[in-house]
């Protein structure tokens, strides 16, 4: 898709000057570091998107782009301290490569930088953006306590599962979309339906990266396929299957998210098996497709051409099966 | 003075309601936390006294003084895991009390409420506030990370320590006061005015802070006496007494800042001396005075009647006497 080579030249352009090289190096030079690193960047090319299909001239989304994209890596930043984590896009992380204390105060200094992006914008449209960051930025705090809550308990139900995916992930979509027709000044329904495509596709996307977490092409996934089961992170496969599954085989699911056994091939293989045998596998395929189909059939309401709308579509495809 | 109660009383309501208790508890449990901690309320009021005095209704500013607040115990919980401090106000800190991904979180949705407080503002005077509360924020990371370069060197000059602390401390006091004239729809100039007194008296303030850790009264300080000589901690006094002491104090001051011993009685009273020969503490004295005087100067030029100028000549008196 062309547009989308043409928004990509543009905001890497803007990424690489969007931080000035001001004082004091220890905070700015991990915000530079971070950014440089890549990644799909596809909250950013959502904004300029959706703000080129409602007859606006991208450029003028970009500055609402680069704030979603730094405080997408502002997250990253922090989450990555709370996750321990040594690695992000196959580089190390901030609080590795300088430690956790410059990693907290980058990150702030991010989340403050974004902000700063909306000021171009006229005073009505800097509030209707900088309110919708807030409200957005605050859900994902959310998620995130939600998701480290959840490593303790072992009574999560699906639909504060999916509520979780839901802040941490799906509604930044939403907002990225929708801040593109805030600034292409689209209708109030229009900016609720977008966000609400958003949110859907978002919502899909993480579920099928659960699913292609432990069924997923190894060539093509990006990540370790399997880790989330090495890690024993309760994804809706596990609370599925717990759910569906026979007693013995919960009890044998329960015991396997228990261990981190060196050699995890037979873990695996096992917890694959019970996914599928339970049902799990099938009934996780079902509730992707509900959501996209509901993220796709909220496209027919939005006042944009069908043309337009195909685009959309074949964008929410390429997300989902990694081509994007 | 009796209006000073009479804020106190409102702010006092307004934060005890200010943060909603919403799901997940983990992330807004320690935010009510801090701020039940109570600490002197100096920047809200501060934003509350100039909306008065420039003839506004102080209720009106009470959003901007609660994003304030909100902002100035965001710095805390943060600065408090960089510092590994074990206690804040005489209580735990918050990373001590819960753990450090939970201050790291609470922490960032913290900054983000902050924001939102500026939203119940027109856009226009949302945007003003907003882009002097990011201008603002981000200073103090700056100031935050200069402190953390400057434990590591032993060549920072007293124009380098100076704007560290004006970053630090002195910005947000100074915006604090133009958030309270911003609301009041004072004049530009006034606004430009009141700013640079709240920068000027915060410098002083935190001159005197650094002065009356050596030589305050124990009783009346708040601190431990002698806290920053314990912790080597190189503030006005050390720059200075190092760049005009003789060879052989400066190089017992240098190894007096290297040690840690566990009665630090000889210690403390050594440094004291060579504060007091060398002329450091005098010279504090002087820079504390060039400061305040500066800060009362720029009040002859601002449009409020000289009864509310006298009234924030007390109020600045009163502060760096710890009277507050």
């Amino acid at each position: 898709m062309d547009f989308l080579k043409k928004y990509n030249v543009e905001l890497h352009q803007y990424l690489e000057k969007a931080v000035a090289q001001k004082e004091p190096n220890q905070l700015y030079d991990p915000i530079k570091y971070i950014l440089s690193l890549g990644g799909k960047r596809i909250r950013p090319k959502l904004t300029l998107m959706i703000c080129d299909f409602f007859g606006t001239d991208f450029k003028k989304a970009m500055n609402a782009a680069l704030a979603v994209e730094l405080f997408h890596n502002f997250s990253l930043i922090h989450d990555d301290i709370m996750d321990n984590a040594p690695l992000r896009r196959g580089k190390v992380t901030v609080h590795e490569k300088w430690d956790v204390n410059t990693a907290i105060l980058s990150g702030d200094a991010m989340l403050i930088l974004a902000y700063q992006f909306f000021e171009s914008y006229e005073p009505k449209m800097f509030q209707e953006l900088a309110k919708l960051f807030s409200e957005t930025a605050l859900q994902v705090c959310e998620g995130q306590q939600h998701d480290m809550d959840f490593e303790t308990r072992d009574d999560v139900i699906l639909g504060e599962y999916i509520n979780m995916i839901g802040q941490k992930t799906a509604v930044l979509l939403g907002a990225a979309m929708k801040m593109g027709a805030i600034v292409a000044e689209a209708s109030k329904r229009d900016k609720e339906i977008i966000y609400l495509f958003g949110e859907n596709l978002g919502i899909a996307f993480q579920l099928q990266d659960d699913y292609l977490d432990v069924f997923g092409n190894p060539e093509t996934f990006g990540k370790q396929v399997g880790g989330d089961i090495i890690s024993n992170k309760k994804t809706i496969l596990y609370i599925l299957a717990i759910n569906s599954s026979t007693q013995a085989q919960a009890e044998e699911l329960e015991h396997l998210f228990s261990i981190s056994p060196k050699d995890a091939t037979d873990k695996i293989a096992t917890v694959k098996e019970i996914f599928i045998a339970s049902g799990a596998a099938n009934a996780t395929q079902s509730k992707i497709e509900e959501y996209s189909n509901f993220a796709y059939a909220l496209l027919d309401e939005i006042t944009i051409s069908e043309e337009k709308k195909q685009l959309l579509r074949n964008f929410g495809n390429d997300l989902m099966q990694r081509n994007v």
